[in-house]
Formats: C-alpha cells, structure tokens, sequence
C-alpha cells in the first residue's frame, strides 16, 4: 500500500510518500514543494496543483492523506489552508486518488505516543523513522511523514472512517 | 474587451460574460455551477475547476473578475470560501488569464450609486442591465453580473490596482 501524505501550504507543501509491506512501513521520498511570495497566487496555487500531480503520477497510490483541519485559526489563515489543501484535493481527484484524513492528535499519538506531543518530540521520532540523526526541514515534510505513517500504521477499521469520499 | 465575472462558492458558484465595445455594455451569458452536497469536497472542487475552464474555453477572455475578500467571516466559511475561490483563480491561471479583483463596496457605489446599498437594490439594477422584469436566481448570478460590470465601467486607472498579477 502506497500512501502520499500532504501539509498543504501556499509558501511551502510538504510531501511524503510512504508504503507498507509485510508490517513494514518505508519512506520512498519527502519533500517541500515552495511557491515564491512575488508570485501572484493563481500560479502559485497551480503550481502546488500541478506539482503534486507530478509526484502522483511517478507512483501508484492508494490514497493521499491529509490533516483534519481544526477552525482554531483565524479566517484569514483559514482561508489560505484553504486555498492550498484545495489544490492539493483537485490534484488527487484528478489523479483519481482517494482522500483521508488524519487529526493531528491521531498522528502525535500514533508517532510519540501523547496525543498532544510538542513539535520537536515528533521531529525526533520521524528522524529516528528515517534512521537520520539530521533535523528535518522544513517542518512541513515531518506533518507530511507522520500524517502518512499514521494511516499506514492504523488498523482497516479505523481508517475506514478517515475517507472522505 | 470580454470580462468573466465569477463569485466563488462550493455549492454554487456564479459567473457571468459580459463585453463592453464602443461604450456598450453587454451580457452574453450568466448563470451558476451548482456542486452537490451528497459528492466528495475534491471531486467538487474539480467540478467547479472544471467548468469554468470550459466556459473560459468557449471565449477570448481579457479578465476574470472575483470580489476582493474580506475577513469578516468566521474560519469555517473562509476556508469553504478559499478552497472554491482557489479552484477559480487556478481555472483562470490554467487558461492563461489574468484575474482582478473588485470590492463588494466597488460594486455596489458603480451599479447603484452606494456603496452600502441592499441585496434587492442590486438585483433591481441587474434585471435592468439585462432589461428583464424578472428575478435573477441564485443571488450567486447577480453579484458575477455585477462584478463584471463595475470592471467594465471602471477607468483604465483604476482597474490596474485591482491586477492581482
């Protein structure tokens, strides 16, 4: 099973591809795709589109994954998770990939066991996942690893309530 | 000159064709894309994507015209707002044409004469653009119509503030 995790973001989109096998889970690939801010956000929100369709067509993928948002934000904030985690839905659809979706607590507590872990403690553990002593930059790309490993690592019945379609 | 005016939402999304040549405003086409309910968030984001790109298809476009959002509303409906708003914006960049951007306020000082001026008094002043007595439905439509009638009747000046790109 392959799974592409995604933290979108118009600025930076981090991106994870994971699968599993036998029990183990591995890392194929993690990366940030950026949008320059002199842009205007027509192209950058079609170059987010355009870029994870790219990553999606090199692999056959069961499912993208991508963090439940929480309205804590304001809603001009909102409104640019928004307009990225959009783009980022079209590129799956369009690629004819399903959707789930992960709450960042589910994640924390499948990675570092606490449910409310601070940022560096899951940077720890997506390193040690790696077998990297390096950080792991941006933090966008540990979301991305982590929100794919949590599906991989959840049972079938939980997972079923993730789908969105 | 051919301006696109569009007024983004998930559910239903308004548009309208409007030309200006030798003074002369004129509709070609209005009307809504409607997404239903029932479908997957991206399958309608594409949807909306979609048509827009086919209607863009159908004309020599030289603008697309969105309302210039304000944060008034709560997260939850930003977001809603973003993910179609985005859709659009990536509609017109894949179509290669440029998008602008008009203020709710804008709008209604150029239709009606006030800038804080009621929902019936615009749709008043649309039936009369179209010459028509009857109601335009959804309100989705009459605000595109509007949007892209403010561009046309604004000054050369004007309109090159409102350029996103």
């Amino acid at each position: 099973m392959y799974v592409l995790g995604v933290d979108p973001g118009v600025a930076r989109c981090g991106y994870a591809l994971l699968s599993r096998s036998a029990g183990s889970i591995e890392v194929h690939e993690a990366g940030v795709i950026r949008t320059e801010g002199t842009t205007a956000l027509p192209r950058r929100l079609l170059e987010i589109f355009e870029s994870l369709r790219e990553i999606m067509a090199l692999y056959t993928l069961d499912v993208m994954v991508v963090e439940r948002v929480v309205f804590k934000t304001n809603a001009k904030s909102a409104m640019a998770v928004g307009q990225a985690l959009g783009a980022a839905f079209m590129a799956a659809e369009s690629s004819s990939i399903p959707v789930a979706q992960v709450s960042s607590n589910e994640m924390k507590l499948t990675l570092v066991g606490d449910g409310s872990a601070e940022k560096w403690q899951l940077q720890a553990m997506v390193q040690r996942l790696l077998g990297t002593e390096q950080s792991i930059r941006p933090p966008d790309v540990v979301d991305a690893i982590g929100l794919a490993f949590c599906f991989l690592s959840a049972s079938e019945t939980v997972r079923e309530g993730w789908r969105l379609s």
